[in-house]
């Protein structure tokens, strides 16, 4: 199973809060692991990456896909 | 500061990557954290999800923003 | 009328369903269609893809935009 | 195998074109299917979806995830 | 034509600059605009949002759809 | 404060209505702001975006991030 995604964390399900149409769904994840961004080589540049640096990696929940494999 | 997002996630720049238009970057996540996800009801149905599920969270690169305090 | 976007899918509205704030519409694509992915490089590589090759396109409905000309 | 995203598709990889940091893959989808969206109830109001409207889904190339199983 | 999106702000191209694979386009904004964001409810509550409160609308580049009429 | 996003526009909230799990926001945009959008190169061709050409922004209420700092 290959994704073509550059970020696939492995999480526990801590809880669930169903609405009519939408559900958001917490979770845990216990173990160190690695991300990845693309974004334009402006904001690369406008925020001066260097490895090294801590940042905040913001994220929308809408854009979290749980899989169970 | 507080983002109108649910994961909000402390890591490390590992390495950049430039292209012409559009960067890579890699990042370190050292601390467990908590990671939440929106989706629709059904798919949260279809998957079953409950308290204690192992899964895999799928987030593509492009939808991970990371900011500079 | 020119989108840009690579994905521009005739479909037919099969059923809607109304939250308070989000609705889900399910659609019906009766022809056969081509679609495009943007995904990283390092991505292409690490699933090998190859003209032939047979994937599932995974997209989560929240990015899919219906639009009435 | 299973998705916490409404739609996935089944499709043939016709061509690649790789660059430095991204790449933009296109598949050929044979097979009729069904998709979904999920936007604010405002929005299928003012679009007055109803069962049997013909609409355009539009997508950008970003949201579409290829994945081999 | 009726977009199954909440935000269509009419801009003029500034500048466009084009990669082998993906490009960054520029563009001007000159009549003020109403917005919208879809958020969950707990992020609306954490950021205690109210009529009136200033804020910053944080968009990635990715996710603004170019249209020509 | 440095976002890895193009677009950060400042916003005066104009209503706010919650859901159970989503809830939808209205802005205000007073100033006139610039803004970008990264697409592919081939969707920048198709669409034959030039300085000074006038187009329609269509972004999803879903991919707005309000901030407070």
């Amino acid at each position: 199973m290959k994704y073509g995604a550059r970020n696939t964390i492995t999480a526990k399900v801590v809880s669930v809060k169903k609405g009519e149409v939408m559900a958001q769904v917490n979770f845990q994840v216990d173990k160190p692991c690695t991300m990845a961004s693309v974004l334009t080589t402006e904001s690369v540049e406008d925020l001066a990456l260097a490895p090294g640096d801590e940042v905040i990696l913001v994220i929308k929940a809408v854009n979290v896909i749980p899989v169970k494999e």
